[in-house]
């Protein structure tokens, strides 16, 4: 099945099969089976298979699938398995400097390269070693360093300019933290991270309990 | 259909459905077919209603849903039609403090209440006037603001004591952000945001433009 037909919510359950096989092969599991990882997830079996079935084989045996080579192919498919993607974080406020030293983007493959503010007081400091830059430096920037993901974590009146500014700079991937929607050429891929859905997705749980 | 059957996936769609309608109804929309609501959420039209009939009936006429009313009706299977919900946020480090100003939670019906912290020089701060207090009075704050929701902003090594920490405090629901596996029992509500996983449908997507 070509690529492009692949759903969204698949990929996202990609990188959550992914964690819990990781997991697994830590604690030294060969095989797992579609049943063992729906427990471990939450996933039912069918829709695993169904998920993984996008892809091709994956050496299942009578014993399930082999960890290792799941793991292996799972991060292939999602192209952090040799890739190192450059990162442009814009936005130096609490968001940003929370971002940029979270510990899990590294150990995926994303390296942020540089870090983007427009305010004059931020600019000329240094996170961890790293400058920050002028916005204005990212068309520049970017001709040097060719980053590949823009991560915005910039006020919500912002987010269409940086975004557009990214866009320019020749960015292909844009991650928006900001609350608010952006509209882009479709040739770029765009997420949008709303960290109130997580919340209401409680809620929808607790209204239950009352 | 009873309710604990719902799938997970669907109720993260009702906050994207809702988001859409929400911006329609703005523009004075006031019928919506499930192929416009489709094209705004990149969600098919069968998934969309196959989602809403989960929970009866929503005034659907040859026009379409009424938007209001699906608005309402989204609104309140979420548990954001009228509940104020009670947060306490615990970390007052960057992520903390960017939680704290993100202007997402108010509008959607949650307020953070109070902020912890473990740290001797960030207790007794001040943020936006609610002052930091120490982890160790989150027992007694919660006897007095009955917190429904705990965020959790802290480092790793700290997350799984904190959560139980918040159990004790007798919170049913956890957001957590540390990037690490929790362990509690399963009558509490347990969420992790895993900030690495947008990034990984990002590279999913650049893969293929390589």
């Amino acid at each position: 099945m070509p690529k492009h037909t692949i759903p969204q919510t698949t990929i996202y359950r990609l990188s959550l099969y992914l964690r819990a096989l990781e997991r697994l092969e830590k604690e030294g599991k060969e095989y797992i089976s579609s049943f063992v990882l729906s427990v471990k997830t939450g996933i039912s079996s069918h829709q695993i298979r169904r998920d993984l079935s996008y892809f091709g084989k994956f050496g299942k045996s009578r014993l399930g699938y082999r960890t290792n080579i799941l793991v292996k192919n799972i991060r292939k498919i999602l192209g952090i398995d040799t890739h190192r993607w450059k990162v442009a974080l814009i936005g130096a406020g609490n968001l940003g400097r929370a971002l940029f030293s979270y510990r899990g983007f590294r150990e995926r493959g994303f390296f942020i390269k540089a870090v983007f503010d427009a305010d004059p007081r931020k600019i000329g400091k240094k996170l961890n070693g790293i400058k920050i830059e002028n916005i204005k430096n990212l068309i520049n920037s970017a001709k040097e360093e060719k980053f590949d993901i823009a991560i915005l974590a910039v006020p919500a009146d912002y987010a269409q300019e940086t975004a557009e500014k990214a866009v320019k700079a020749g960015i292909k991937a844009i991650l928006n933290f900001a609350p608010v929607r952006i509209n882009l050429s479709s040739a770029i891929i765009l997420r949008n991270v709303d960290l109130s859905m997580e919340l209401e997705n409680l809620s929808f749980h607790l209204s239950k309990l009352k």
